[in-house]
């Protein structure tokens, strides 16, 4: 092994370290008042409370999908370790979620304390327990897959094992005869699939926690600010805890366990990419084959470094205005970045990389602020767009909802130009058509490098709810209105930031996506390789073998192998991932469809879930007596309670379409069906989530401009309209648009872990 | 030429004498009182000032588009025929969308009249009036087909022009020493692009009109019955008489125009994909090249005749009920269906076609019926998607906006699913992968086949809107309530059909599409023959010559001309139309964003027109004394001009765009992005179109229900809410919806057309 290699296990181990550090910084902060604690505890309990339900929903479906990877795996259309991994992603996925949680639970009093001494003192603890998480998620994403590789390459992949085989308990874990080349694609594919558990993990947590937040806050609003008339947070409110634990299950939980599958997809993908790369490719390049196996490891690994760099330098003056603030958040993402590209710049001068790759990295940077950009002119009121919705509510609710959908379709042009041209320009600068597989690879570095920074780009992220939580603290706990006033400015702060770190979201999203769909395409070849052995009318299935009464299929199968030798680019156009193939189109149309269907089902389950929250509420205020003026106390766990189990029950159906989908159209369509529902999924999803958030976004800005007293200001019909459009844009940006992100990666990564499968059916 | 083709030109005349005939029958009808015919009057008059106007700006489009298409064919890179073809496709279209208004508009009152004296005889003057319509587009639609094949066969490519070539003004027509076989791929490659006329008048229809038909809708409906609180189609309403003229613009001339797109599309590609047929297809298959040319339209020849026969067919007793009136419709196209099913299994009988084809038409008529059932499930309040919306209408606007979203977007599945199944079941039925080339030209018969009977099911479709006027007049004129009450009858008959109507139309459309895109390839590899003769360090356009100074483009010339004579699949597959190829995918991108930033600029275009509308009616009911008690005369003339104008200004930039993307994308991006942004317009396009249509037609729907008295009726807040979703579907499903289905073809057409364009600059 490359003795650099051992940069990536220590730089996780650091990030975990100062994660610790971090930690143990905001706790020593106190919780202020007992009003406070008392509060907080509410919260903790219900975000665990729901943690513990989603984790053990999940853990089902993790332990019915582990019985059918084995079952695949003694078939031997599986690699025997996938099940393991598979468990191992979803594993450090969970933990990231508890441990995430649990910090942002314990630093909302303390960021409100904070804030009640100054707005600087209330950013440094938000900021500090969002720097926990983010070093969380990168830390034990690349521990994870430092650890496979380590165990992969020392333990399995030795050189008497690859001489001689290694059977462990029936299962055929390293074939006799194996090469140094082959050895390298079969680590990096085996790892690619550890990915899967981190993905269904994710997707749970998105959907479940989409769905649990938007069921509280319609909860919340519908009756508590719109039936009964008190304002946002009041104690008063049944639902006002729910809705407060929601922001951390929704967008705390959720938006880590999205990244840190992007993270781990995006360098292993790239992994397997590199592993593959051809000798041409390299001879050209004067890369070694091992060295791009572990350059995007590396890569994240010196981000690491410059994360934590960043996230010291964010500092003020203690009278700091939020301007100030902003350019201290600034200062630490932008400097990181910077610092990365000069390590990059210097590791491409070394020849550890080319500088193709180099130049598609810094492409991928530009894309994702690029789009961030364009989502904060979309989406921020001070730009036309939302103020045209917002003039247009002077109408009425129907024009609100037109307009704000039109502007969410016409919002879809720059990401996806920006997409379009980063990655023809991370492919072209890379390799072109000259070196096809260098430029796929390119590709998926340019994701790589985009995520390189998410130990402080989720930094500035996850403080945002952190610090929402903290005003609904101060609301509580009716702190002084300059209190309150204070985390809503952190809170807008972080508005500001999370509008860049969800263009890295998606756009990295989409480059992984892609990186995956060519990493898919691998691992098809592998497996063809592996299983058809035909010419003597039987195809091969692991140990078992099955007649093969269809000439025609064994002639391809034959066919096929010897593709499998060849460049992806030629397997993949001799067998047919071309577009008139009507099996690749059908693929496309299903794609399609799939985030529609997807969109809709977790758009619906929100309402249902919402509906059940509303009942609750008005049951409350009907049955309790003395709520509204303060002297009986509203059940606020039966509210958590009913938020949780209606999440579980309608995350389950969309999730397992999700995860189902990928393996039907494999089994009935082949190869080509998969690549064109995953090409679908990409595209259509893409665009659907961008407009989905975007307009989302845009009517709750539309709403907060006319309350800043435009239009007639609060409580004006223009107001009552765009209320409407706010609460149709909620489902829209927080449960079904994000979910979108995961559908599309989550189908790739289990088409991945699949191939074999998809293979053996299309062979028989 | 085969003497079979005489049929061609005979049935389609054919059907010009039964259109006149029918017309001349609706004529002889009494027109009825004074006052009707007084309303009529003026209805007739802003349809025809509208058309005007339209085909004015529409001329001067053309105009353009000509002398783009003339330049291009003097410098060698455009087939000089096609400006011809061009103007001749548009000319055609637009005489169809003139004389279907023109019919339209005279039956209306016609109607009225007859359903003072019974259902039936209403019906039988809407049906028939209806059925001039569906006649003139396939008279028209095939007499253009035939004549250009006549006199491309028999006065261009005649044995001596084949043997010497044939030069006009400086003009390449015919090159010497074309082979007979080259001779069908010339004439139908010609043909095909005679669509981008049809198409380019169809979108303008669509464009325009959609946004005239909402933009007066809007206006009477908010102001009028909103805020006046008078009844639909009031005569003290301003705008009254721009909907009513609005319903003749858009779903007539809209639709008649999109359907004769997709009729002589259909039967182009098709034809085109026959001339293409390899040898070793046409061997197996026992068919000719010249008899699998024909084959569609002696298919569409055939098909008006029972289209006729069915229009006779629709006939029911005086006393008729809804029910009867339903029955003998669906007896007339149904009927019409099953023989033309048995002519055709016949002409598989005489080897005229293969049964494979046969069995992919079959398919293809399967898939029209599903996706229509489907539509009736997901729209018609019998059903619960329907029903839902309006019970969640009872908790307001928002929930009634995201449960119709939800609705449109889950009833995605059905129809995808089915052309998905239609798409892979017809290829395979005709030829399969064992013989590609017929598998893609029964795609196209599939699409032939569905639109054969056009001639009755258009009919069908098109009395609705006549339906509709005729009970706008019958309001106007104050007629007895039972007269608007069959009337309403009429129109709800309609609906019903329309469902049926809209599958068809829109699956046609994907199927035509998709038979385009492979069309397009053909058109690709013959510019590739012709243009590149490289080797000499020149790429020679026309009679130009460009020194090529960059070799590998050369090499890649070479081979593609090489590979211009191997099978379309080979082509692509060697060409790289493969998902790896980033341009590719980069293309699906693009053609995704397209669908939904074409429909964020209709909806905005309907919002702006619409807006101008409120203000027009607001201003004459301020200004104008004595409107409301009926003593001052409404200036309807000023708020016809008002759509007329907007809907003329407002259609311009996005039907431009939908012309200029595929060429700046075949600039930029070569043949694999153009494929690319066609196949991802597809796939998003059609999924965005029926999520849009079908939103649209739930939420009129739950309107509907409310107001027969469910969850409390008119005037309730429930019934407020289920308002403000009935306007936003507005948009939905009458002009964005059935405009992507014109920008999919459109698209497709103009790619098609600029062919030799792409190939150039990509050789360059």
């Amino acid at each position: 092994m490359n003795a650099l290699f051992w940069i990536v296990p220590v730089c996780s181990v650091l990030a975990l370290v100062f994660a610790w550090f971090f930690f143990k910084s905001m706790m020593k902060n106190p919780e202020g008042t007992p009003r406070m604690i008392e509060i907080a505890q509410y919260v903790r309990e219900g975000a665990m409370a729901y943690l513990y339900r989603q984790y053990k929903v999940v853990g089902i479906v993790f332990l019915i999908l582990l019985l059918i990877l084995l079952l695949l795996a003694y078939l031997g259309v599986q690699n025997p370790f996938v099940p393991i991994a598979f468990l191992t992603g979803g594993f450090f996925s969970g933990l990231c979620g508890f441990l995430g949680m649990k910090t942002a639970t314990y630093a909302s009093a303390r960021t409100t304390h904070g804030a009640s001494q100054s707005l600087n003192k209330g950013l440094k603890v938000a900021f500090r327990s969002g720097a926990v998480m983010g070093l969380i998620v990168v830390g034990f994403g690349l521990l994870d897959i430092a650890l496979w590789y380590w165990f992969l390459n020392s333990v399995v992949f030795t050189p008497e094992h690859m001489a001689n085989g290694f059977h462990l308990l029936g299962l055929n874990f390293v074939h006799a005869g194996t090469t140094e080349a082959q050895k390298l694609v079969e680590i990096t594919t085996t790892m690619l699939t550890f990915g899967m558990g981190a993905s269904t993990q994710a997707l749970f947590a998105r959907v479940g926690g989409g769905i649990y937040t938007k069921a509280a806050d319609v909860g919340a609003d519908l009756v508590g600010k719109v039936e009964a008339g008190i304002p946002e947070d009041d104690p008063r409110n049944p639902a006002t805890i729910a809705d407060n634990v929601g922001d951390n299950v929704g967008d705390v939980a959720g938006m880590g366990a999205d990244l840190y599958e992007s993270y781990c997809g995006s360098i292993l993908a790239t992994a397997a990419l590199g592993a593959a790369l051809p000798a041409a490719a390299l001879k050209v390049s004067g890369m070694q084959t091992e060295m791009a196996v572990i350059a995007p490891m590396l890569v994240a690994a010196i981000g690491i470094i410059f994360s934590i760099l960043g996230i010291f330098m964010v500092r003020t003056k203690e009278s700091a205005t939020q301007k100030n603030l902003l350019n201290a958040l600034l200062l630490g993402t932008g400097g990181s970045s910077v610092l990365i590209l000069i390590a990059m710049a210097g590791m491409a001068y070394v020849g550890w990389l080319t500088w193709g790759v180099f130049g598609a990295v810094v492409i991928g940077l530009a894309a994702g602020v690029i789009i961030g950009q364009a989502t904060e002119y979309f989406t921020s009121d001070e730009y036309k767009p939302t103020q045209g919705i917002a003039g247009q509510a002077q109408q009425g609710p129907a024009t609100t909802i037109i307009d704000g959908i039109a502007v969410g379709m016409y919002s879809t042009w720059i990401p996806v130009v920006t997409i379009v041209l980063g990655i023809i320009g991370s492919f072209w600068s890379s390799g072109g058509f000259d070196h096809f597989a260098m430029g796929v690879y390119g590709i998926g570095f340019a994701a790589v490098g985009m995520l390189s920074t998410l130990g402080i780009t989720l930094a500035t992220d996850a403080f945002g709810p952190i610090a929402d939580n903290a005003g609904g603290n101060a609301e509580m706990a009716e702190l002084p209105k300059e209190v309150r006033e204070r985390t809503d400015a952190l809170d807008m702060l972080g508005n500001t930031t999370a509008a860049t770190g969800k263009g890295f979201a998606i756009g990295s999203a989409a480059l992984t996506a892609m990186a995956l769909i060519a990493a898919y395409m691998e691992e098809v070849r592998l497996w063809f390789g592996k299983i058809a052995k035909a010419g003597d009318g039987f195809v091969r299935v692991g140990d078992f073998a099955f007649y093969n009464d269809v000439a025609p299929r064994v002639e391809e199968g034959v066919k096929a192998v010897q593709l499998s030798l060849a460049s992806v680019k030629d397997f993949s156009a001799a067998y047919d991932i071309t577009l008139f193939n009507p099996l690749f189109l059908g693929g496309l149309f299903a794609g399609s469809m799939m985030a529609f269907v997807f969109c809709a089902m977790t758009m619906k389950a929100v309402g249902r879930a919402a509906g059940a929250m509303v009942d609750e509420v008005r049951r409350q205020f009907r049955e309790i007596k003395g709520i509204l003026d303060g002297t009986g106390t509203p059940e606020y766990a039966k509210c958590v309670e009913i938020s949780t189990r209606g999440a579980q029950r309608e995350m389950l159906l969309p999730s397992l379409i999700a995860i189902i989908v990928p393996v039907a159209v494999g089994a009935f369509m082949g190869v080509a069906g998969v690549v064109g529902l995953l090409a679908g999924g990409l595209t259509s999803g893409f665009t659907l989530a961008v407009m989905l958030n975007n307009a989302g976004g845009a009517w709750d800005n539309a709403k907060k401009y006319i309350e800043k007293g435009n239009y007639g200001g609060k409580g004006s019909d223009a107001h009552k309209a765009s209320v409407v459009g706010d609460t149709v844009g909620d489902p829209f940006k927080d449960t079904s648009g994000p979910s979108l992100n995961i559908l599309i990666k989550l189908m790739t990564m289990v088409s991945v872990v699949m191939a074999g499968l998809t293979v053996t059916l299309s062979l028989m």
